[in-house]
């Protein structure tokens, strides 16, 4: 990545920014200072695809009005551990926080809370909902399905989101544990990455419209689809469709959102599936309150344990032994928190063009 | 597999021969009962490494008292929703059972319930506990970590055990969804398999002693380790590591139970680890009530068009198109509750061995 040019941004005045972005159409203020903040964090931890790198297609959604700015967010059916919301086609960074809010007070109740979320919006990166959890204590669970980019094991077409999965446990004196993982083998990132430097894909990751593996980028983007984490039948695959379609059921199915290839898409290129068996996409938040099951103090000292017996594996040949996960995105976090966040020339130039629509100032 | 010769015997048979194997040990009826039921079921629905096969080795630790034939099992804290289980010691295939069950009751009363369990044994197949959720309409969870056969990715050395996640959902016409994986990427009998075959096995299995990916099977079984799920960094083996950390953390570290390298084995053979840091093996049992998201016969009837939708994706070149989890073990069942339990040589004499040791009638 070394040889990109990328101009560094203090990450306060992209979050400014974007708030700013949110509130010209009419997002309330304390919604969009919400909404830039989970986009922030996703900036500051190096998930570039996740950050500001999308406040022009939120932008787009917003001035398509395919996004209710002002959502009444309902609880339309609860239990003592669990809610049933409908966001109102809000947006997903708004509709997910205050979501993941109900699930984390029902955990403060009952020990643990459990939130299924219908008719919502892409809610940035699953990570932010855990490490929300994290600061209160409680382990927290975050899923969301997406629109379409994953065939199922032997299927020659996209059926299923990227459906990622995060859950996270705190540590004493090590850092959290913070797992944040898509259910398919790689991201669709590197694949267009792959295509614009016309380079080859890894085995595994990808299918052509035929359903064969292929190490051709354009070959999966036009009309392929992404493979399952597992790749094939022989190195499990079939698990990682399983894990995708229990992350579309507990977001999804549960909540009345739509799922699989009815998911609909974020971004106004893409195509509007032609059925509906929902509403809007589907979140999936759960919180767990520690000392429901043991002492919180106990529970860390054993995690601190945990992360030091792993670290210190033998390493294979050739690296430098286990990380945590968490680690990168920590590092990333070190690093930007003093430098700013790199941004990339097609970034710059799109929010340049939202300053020029909207007369708020950027560059 | 056609080539390895069995011999068909009807399932109730094994049952009552696996039943009165557990009684002669003092094992309580009911709870003779309950255990054989659990292995009949992995028999019945295919999953051979868990059934009978397995018999000879809880009657060597109940033999060896290594096992408690009468537990205690208390629940030694609870909230609303959540308890926490010491199952002094018990046959995970009694202490599972129950614990399971006391998930599905909190459901009942406040929506879900969610149960680690420490101080137990093996419990069979992850699938067993779910299904008996399906059985009351609910989404069943379930998870147990095992003693060490995986490396995280990066490492050279045996670290985690292979993990497993079970989850289903109940249909409406159709049959349910039965997800159950392992966190590995292939199972350590495949790698039994091929070493007896002198075979080699695919990349992405496994690695040798210094962590170097290796397609010999012998070189895993003397010092080597299973691969994560996702094998490789290029491939996501960073996820199914990740996973493997969160059944870890859900069965053992949330429970009190020993976890990662410290996790006991399961067979007289195998070294005891030096360190302990809690006590027995982990389980994790959840249990949602759908109607507590969302009316159940409108998420069954969702399911049937999940499940019609994934079979009619265009199938991959070479392939009858995707199939649903839960599938292959159906099919098993349908030709084994009517042909019986195909056994294997080895195993009829560790039967044999069990009669002759106990007086129990075999064959």
């Amino acid at each position: 990545m070394s040889e990109v040019k990328t101009v560094k941004y203090p990450a306060e005045r992209l979050r400014d920014f974007s708030q700013k972005t949110f509130e010209f159409f009419d997002v309330p203020k304390e919604d969009a200072k919400l909404a830039s903040e989970v986009l922030s964090m996703s900036d500051i931890r190096g998930i570039d695809s996740h950050g500001v790198a999308r406040l022009h297609t939120y932008f787009d959604m917003l001035e398509n009005k395919r996004i209710n700015p002002k959502p009444n967010i309902k609880i339309i059916r609860e239990s003592l551990s669990t809610a049933t919301i409908d966001g109102d086609n809000g947006l997903g960074l708004v509709v997910g926080p205050k979501a993941n809010e109900i699930a984390m007070n029902k955990a403060s109740e009952v020990g643990t809370g459990w939130v299924s979320v219908s008719n919502t919006n892409h809610y940035g990166i699953a990570g932010y909902y855990v490490i929300r959890a994290l600061e209160k204590d409680l382990i927290g669970w975050s899923m969301t399905n997406t629109t379409k980019l994953v065939a199922p094991l032997w299927g020659a077409e996209r059926m299923l989101g990227t459906n990622p999965i995060a859950i996270a446990f705190p540590a004493k004196e090590e850092p959290p544990i913070i797992i944040d993982l898509a259910t398919c083998a790689a991201a669709y990132g590197k694949i267009e990455i792959a295509n614009r430097k016309s380079d080859k894909i890894p085995e595994g990751w990808a299918i052509d419209s035929e359903g064969n593996q292929n190490i051709n980028p354009e070959k999966m983007i036009n009309g392929g689809a992404l493979l399952p984490l597992g790749s094939d039948r022989e190195r499990g695959g079939h698990k990682g469709y399983g894990l995708a379609i229990m992350v579309d059921f507990l977001c999804a199915v549960l909540s009345g959102a739509n799922w699989g290839p009815f998911t609909p898409p974020f971004a106004l290129r893409q195509e509007i599936p032609e059925k509906s068996v929902g509403k809007g996409i589907g979140h999936f938040f759960g919180a767990m309150r520690v000392d429901a099951f043991i002492d919180l103090d106990e529970f860390k000292m054993q995690t601190d344990d945990y992360i030091r017996t792993m670290r210190s594996t033998k390493p294979a040949q050739g690296t430098n032994g286990p990380i945590i996960p968490g680690d990168p995105e920590r590092e990333a976090e070190e690093i930007r928190s003093k430098e700013g966040i790199p941004l990339v020339e097609p970034v710059i130039e799109e929010l340049n063009d939202i300053s020029r629509k909207t007369g708020i100032p950027f560059d």
